[in-house]
């Protein structure tokens, strides 16, 4: 029996991922006096008089919503609303797992951003924070960039933010590992979807300011942006200031020396890794097949290799963002998550290897490393703290 | 330190009342390849083929929201969505521990019915059933029928519908006790909201056929339909059907053989009682004040009294009803809660007191009688596979 059987079975077996659970004491009537009523009319009216009070005296403060609307679930595209939930289920899992956070799954009906954005302002009142999830771009940049305007919770779009918090905490550990700094990087993007145009964003507003992005219409840039949407002219801000123009993905890796695979299987040979500069360094981590094999890229030469596998080193795997990033800001009682603390959050996982310990098969901690949250959720609080955007 | 700051001091202790946890193993990378990535797209894909799988597959089958505006929390009124959070924690924490019901609380920035209908109907993906709670009359009565006849999955507004339940029950076990039919009864009832509208529905379908109806502008008859909204107005077909004029609440009460409170504080004398017919019944349900006190209704001669308090006989207690009205409609795979449904609850309830039994301080089981649960859901699930109301 493959993975696939066996997780079909588990599934059936448990029938899904999560329970709800009480944590009070509820075995008698005099119990129920104190966790329903008559005595709940208290906290009720104390929240009453101070919203901030539903954080003390409800589970809010430890909570928060997994949501999605199907259209864009793992590597399988729209299947729609019931379909997603178990990878919600699942990611709920994985916040309670790793981060001790009460996460709940919900699947909207509709696609429409404007009604998933006035859906999700409607839940304000009993959530912690929002991590959206599985929506597809360039939509899920609108709706989470609205959330995050017009909500007073976190809100975290995690396919767009949690892959590029790791992809950026590699590149700051491959910077010190080479003793390269970032502006000698040529860097080339594939792909510029939810989690290429955030790793666009988060590499340049660390200091990588050299990208040359590639979508399925080739070469971003300057003198095509009439065809191009919201989200792709705003990214010519951040890539190809030059604009220079490129034939192909072939032509723009020559020389390059970071390649970032966020896109399609099967895009790169080894023979372009070796048209790359000296020491290149490969992130092929589309899903499940990713553009280059680890095989093929270290014929190719590659000097590093990150891929989403956890067959193969230096995995980059937004698990090691997710759950710290909320934990520091539930925590920090953070009104938002900013670029700022996603920056913190990537130099806290680069930092937690030293300097004796990097080498090219180890710039990135294991998600299983147990101190990787509290590292990233240190960091993320304090910074909430430094820019102040926390409830008082 | 009475039972409010102890209350208080539960909520803050625990930080609330729920808590969500995996139920699958979680330990280590392979446990993640069945539960997360990449096993986790069979289910997905699975349910992309015949939703149906998702009530195999995840825990949709076995769970409900709790949703609430909090427009009309317990009897503190209309104080907001985050206020209302403990009341709803506490009823999830009720359908956990009575039904094994995975139940969670989702509070409602907006109380505009037809936002609140529409967020309803875009959760269906991930719910097994709603259960709406303190959402204000008469817009709970248009909120329900709408969702009821819009959505897939049982929706029931507990304040509606739990009492109603209960009460009906008890009225069937005081007519076993008494020998009496239901067409001998003249009963008066007071308040008019969600749940006195309720009971009035139930109590005529089920056969008690004479019902006199008071709220805070007095006797409901046909001449004054012109100032009634929609509800109050459809109660006139269920209501003083001969169409009588009584000046006060006491003038209606002169013979007849049952009082239904679900209203406010001390409307009630022990003059009123001794007014009533022989051998009256009093159900005094107002909280936590009720329209007259256990000791004042016992000096005026009724024959049977309920309260809604636990230190009394004969509790009359939503919490007997809902745990197993949605544990049947979830064994049922139930597509709504019907009438019929709702009536072969309270038949349940009442059938669990045997004729030997049956006394006047003795006319409803305990909540936490422990055969009350599975009586109900058996009840609920045959009435719906029998109405046809099931997902095939």
């Amino acid at each position: 029996m493959d993975v696939y059987e066996k997780s079909l079975e588990l599934h059936k077996k448990y029938r899904g991922k999560l329970s709800i659970e009480g944590k009070v004491p509820c075995e008698n009537k005099e119990d129920l006096t104190y966790a329903y009523t008559p005595g709940v009319a208290k906290p009720c009216l104390e929240i009453a008089k101070d919203e901030e009070n539903s954080f003390v005296y409800t589970n809010r403060g430890n909570l928060i919503a997994v949501i999605s609307d199907g259209s864009a679930v793992l590597g399988l595209g729209n299947i729609g609303a019931s379909a997603a939930l178990p990878v919600m289920e699942g990611k709920a899992l994985l916040f309670k797992k790793f981060a001790d956070i009460d996460a709940f799954p919900i699947c909207l009906k509709t696609q429409d951003p404007q009604e998933i954005i006035n859906i999700c302002k409607n839940l304000e009142p009993c959530l912690g924070g929002i991590n959206l999830e599985d929506i597809s771009a360039p939509r899920c940049v609108e709706i989470e960039q609205t959330l995050i305007k017009e909500m007073n919770i976190p809100v975290f779009h995690d396919d767009q933010h949690g892959t590029a918090i790791v992809v950026l905490a590699a590149l700051i550990n491959c910077s010190r590992l080479m003793h390269k700094p970032c502006d000698e990087y040529k860097i080339v993007i594939s792909g510029t979807g939810a989690a290429g145009s955030s790793i666009i964003k988060m590499l340049y507003n660390y200091g990588f300011k050299n990208i040359i992005a590639f979508d399925i219409q080739g070469c971003l840039n300057r003198d095509d942006m009439d065809s191009y949407d919201d989200l792709k002219k705003e990214l010519l801000n951040y890539v190809n200031l030059d604009n220079k123009k490129y034939a192909s993905l072939e032509e723009g890796l020559k020389g390059a020396d970071v390649f970032i695979g966020v896109s399609a299987p099967n895009l790169l040979t080894s023979e372009m890794v070796k048209n790359m500069s000296d020491k290149p360094i490969v992130f092929a981590m589309a899903n499940p097949t990713p553009e280059i094999s680890y095989e093929d890229a270290k014929k190719g030469g590659a000097y590093i290799i990150g891929t989403g596998r956890s067959d193969y080193p230096n995995q980059i795997n937004n698990l090691l963002a997710f759950p710290g990033i909320f934990r520091g800001a539930l925590d920090a009682k953070a009104t938002k998550i900013t670029e700022k603390q996603k920056i913190a959050a990537s130099k806290a996982i680069a930092m937690l290897i030293s300097d004796d310990q990097l080498n090219p098969e180890y710039i990135i901690p294991s998600p299983f490393d147990e101190r990787v949250v509290p590292a990233i959720s240190s960091a993320v609080k304090e910074s909430c703290i430094l820019e102040g955007n926390i409830r008082k």
